[in-house]
Parts: structure tokens; sequence; C-alpha cells
């Protein structure tokens, strides 16, 4: 119990963390990872996605023994019949989730134990942009502003650091605050 | 019953987007949105957001009774424990959610009835940058692939163009294309 209880720290096991370090850093391949989600359309606004499996760690995985359904809609103001968040909030919501995960992460590593991991995203845009009314809009949001809570064994300086620390890690805050490349086929049948 | 026919395509109801679009034309301030998420973190890559409110077409929203909850996670070998799709995952979706709807509307504004729009995405990470065991890396995507299948009463050349048209309107597509500044205040106690 006592090597438990100082490996596993905020619900990660710190000692797997370690572990999982040294084998990339031993075997660089093993660093490859490709997400996939498969999308359908089902009426309006209303598409679901399923997801499930992905490629790393040297091979495809089998571990998920279940897929994860995501469904997306719009409120009525836009269209839809709020079948699901829509397509903003859920990137809102992968930001938010990639940041507090990034937090969690690198608290556990620097020892640091959190009793509390809060914040609220928000996004703005004039669907003028994406409706195509006004070019002088964008499509997507001008600005997101988030503000995280944050609690635990140390300094305030020491969790605002943790805060600052997981924006130069999170993947997609990397993304949405600098953009990926992306390139899509359509097959018309 | 003509006159309904007529007006909803793919389930959408084309009369009231054409309204709100005339109602948008004409008041310029219906267009602001300011979406939210607010995020809980659970334990270890566990985190759940919860989606309800948001402000736009002149007010806030008030006809979402119920929040959508998304719970976010990451597999073993990520050292979570599959509580959900991760946030790379999630962003996926996001991407493949907004230009399905953004293709959806287009093809029923131009009378294109749709009998099927499917899509895969897929997005590469070298996870030695998020994992910061190796800087050269980006923590994100470097690359995001989709394909498309669409099918419906209108020549192939027209759907794919269709396709083409969402990319530049859909609003999640111009974020993780080209970026959106973010600002995150952290307040430790």
């Amino acid at each position: 119990m006592t090597t438990l209880a100082s490996t596993i720290r905020n619900g990660v096991d710190t000692q797997q963390m370690f572990g999982t370090l040294d084998a990339i850093g031993a075997q660089p391949e093993l660093g490859a990872f490709t997400f996939r989600a498969t999308n359908q359309w089902l009426n309006g606004a209303h598409n679901r996605s399923t997801i499930k499996g992905f490629f790393g760690a040297g091979g495809e995985d089998t571990t998920r023994t279940e897929a994860f359904l995501l469904d997306a809609g719009e409120p009525a103001v836009l269209l839809g019949t709020d079948t699901g968040p829509n397509p903003a909030e859920y990137l809102l919501h992968a930001l938010a989730a990639c940041l507090t995960t990034t937090l969690v992460y690198s608290a556990s590593a620097r020892k640091v134990r959190l009793t509390e991991v809060s914040s609220t995203f928000e996004g703005d845009m004039d669907v003028r942009g994406c409706l195509g009314i006004d070019d002088a809009f964008r499509n997507g949001f001008t600005q997101i502003r988030a503000t995280f809570h944050i609690k635990g064994d140390a300094p305030a300086e020491k969790l605002r650091a943790i805060v600052e620390n997981a924006q130069k890690r999170s993947a997609v805050y990397d993304m949405v605050r600098n953009g990926v490349p992306i390139s899509i086929e359509a097959v018309a049948e």
C-alpha cells in the first residue's frame, strides 16, 4: 500500500507515466499515433461520430471493446432540433478537456496533489460569417477566453505555473491556437 | 402538405433558413453568438464538460431545458482508463460534425436532396511533442485527412462542389485550419 500510495497521484499512475516516457524515449517509433472519427449524417443538423480504433505505441489499439458515440446538433435558432452540442461547443469541450488532462499529468509529475480543477470556456462568433451573409466576418470564433480554478497542496504561484505549462504541452491547445493542415477528399456517387 | 414538402429539405426547414438569413441581414446585431463549455476534473484523465447556455440572436438562449454532458478520457496506453474519447478525438468529431452540417445546410439551400453523407477523419501526432520528450515535434496533429462520401439527386460534380463549399463556410474547419486567439486566466486558491 505504501508503494501504491506513492505511485498514484491525482488518479495518474506516475510510475507508469515515467515508464511510458522512458519507453518512447528509447523507441521513438512508439510515439507515432493516429486518431480517428467516423461521422454519419442522420437528418438536418443531426449527425453522429463513432470513435473506437486508433494506431499508437507501435500498433493498432485493441483495448477498446465498445465504440464511443457522439451526437451533434444545433439549437432551433440555428435551424436544428438540439440533438446534441453544436460543433463549436464540441471544440470548446475538446480544448477544455485537453488542457485539463495536460495540467493533471503535469501536476502529477511535479508531485503536486490537486483537489480541484474546473474551468469555463467561451468563444465569440458572428454567424454572418459562416451563414454567408457578410464575408467581413470569419466563420469561426474570433476569440476564445477561459478561466481555470485550481486548488492543491502547492503555493498559488506553482499552481498557476502548472496551468501555464499545460498551454505549452496541450495537443488541442496547439491545434486550435496554431491551426493544422487539413486535406479533404470528396467521393460523390 | 404541399407547402411542407417543398419547405423542408434534408431535415432543414429552408423557409426558416432564408427567414433567419433575412432577419440577421436586416438586424446585424442578431448575428453575435457566444458559446460556452464548463469543465470539471474528476480523476486522472477523466473530466466532464457541461454545455447548456449560449448567447445568440440578441439574447441568452432559454430553449435548452437540460445540459449536455461530455466525458473525456484517455486509453490505458496514454495513462487513462478510457472514460471517454480523448480530446484530440473530440476535435476530429467537432470538425466532422461542423463540415457535415454546413454541407447539409448548403445542399438544402441549393435544392439538392441528399441520401447519404458519411465521412472518416484521421489525424497524426507524434506524442513525443505533447509528452515533452522531444521539442522537435509539435503537440498537436501534424496533418488531418478526411474522406467524404456523398449521395443525392444532383450530378457528382455538384455534390463535390457542395463538399468544397462546406470548407469555405464551416466554423470549426476555419478554426482548426487557421487557429484562434486564446486567452487563459488561472485562479489558484
